[in-house]
């Protein structure tokens, strides 16, 4: 099996991924992101660079936070919520808006050796409530539907059981492999 | 008087730059953006790209709006709430936060010939209300703190003459040009 290059620092994405493709090899940094709302956008870019230093074949992922009232925010700009006004302030922020509906939504996409791309997309829905568990990231405030606790208070395998991004790497291994 | 690029395709933009600094020539071109929330790094990887591009002297701005009750945001991301949720939006997220105060801060960046860069900044304080007279950006829901009208309302002039881009010019212009 030929190996993937899943250019990302965080050791958390690369566990759900390789749970769904064992030939991912994690390649620990981050490509510079353009400043866009459009994760397609961000992700091209990224795979331009990659191409340039021709990593290929490798696979970028951008995750991103949607609250049902803020029209496509934060999306992937929750890391810089996350930084400016944190967990808690995010929470604050959806509490005072007319829903607390929110989206959790990961894109994925892969260059190959000839230069094509495949784009892939993993989403679940859920609410944002007061933090709760582990903090990484916005973890502690997003429960998704269905269940009782935040992907903060789950174990890393509770967690990829309701995760976009596992939905993402299943929607992405059956674009390319389709058997 | 040598000449200065401006690297800005906004309009009003090189309007009140060049009242400060009637060296510089617009440049209608929007050199590509860091998704950073700190409006220096922004800078710095635009200058960055002018030297690539051997564009020297040139001047870059970023400008954002900040939310006192958010702590940095929207700032430099301003225009991507923009593009989500409008200035409608934007004035109905400040109501529901525990602030309406909000500060406009330009961040210039000037590249010199000899690739040495000099930075300034200008800010103006004010409050988010809604939304009255022309659009434009964030224009129609900034009002400056000491003013009746927003910046929508104001003509180009009386808007220069309260500008957080028009100090922002002055400063600059102090730090090469001392005499």
């Amino acid at each position: 099996m030929r190996s993937i290059a899943f250019i990302t620092g965080n050791a958390l994405k690369f566990y759900e991924g390789s749970r769904v493709m064992p030939e991912l090899v994690q390649v620990d940094s981050d490509l510079p992101e353009l400043q866009e709302v459009d994760s397609m956008k961000i992700l091209k870019h990224k795979l331009e660079q990659g191409k340039l230093l021709k990593l290929a074949p490798l696979v970028v992922d951008d995750t991103g936070l949607y609250f049902e009232a803020m029209n496509g925010l934060p999306g992937p700009f929750v890391k810089w919520f996350l930084k400016c006004i944190g967990s808690n302030g995010l929470h604050e922020l959806a509490s005072r808006l007319s829903s607390t509906r929110a989206v959790a939504r990961t894109y994925l996409g892969l260059l190959l050796e000839d230069s094509s791309e495949v784009f892939a997309e993993g989403e679940v829905s859920g609410k944002i409530v007061a933090p709760r568990g582990k903090e990484r990231g916005w973890n502690s405030i997003f429960q998704p539907d269905g269940s009782e606790k935040t992907y903060g208070e789950m174990s890393d395998d509770e967690r990829f059981q309701v995760s976009m991004r596992r939905r993402a790497f299943e929607n992405l291994r059956a674009k390319i492999d389709p058997s």
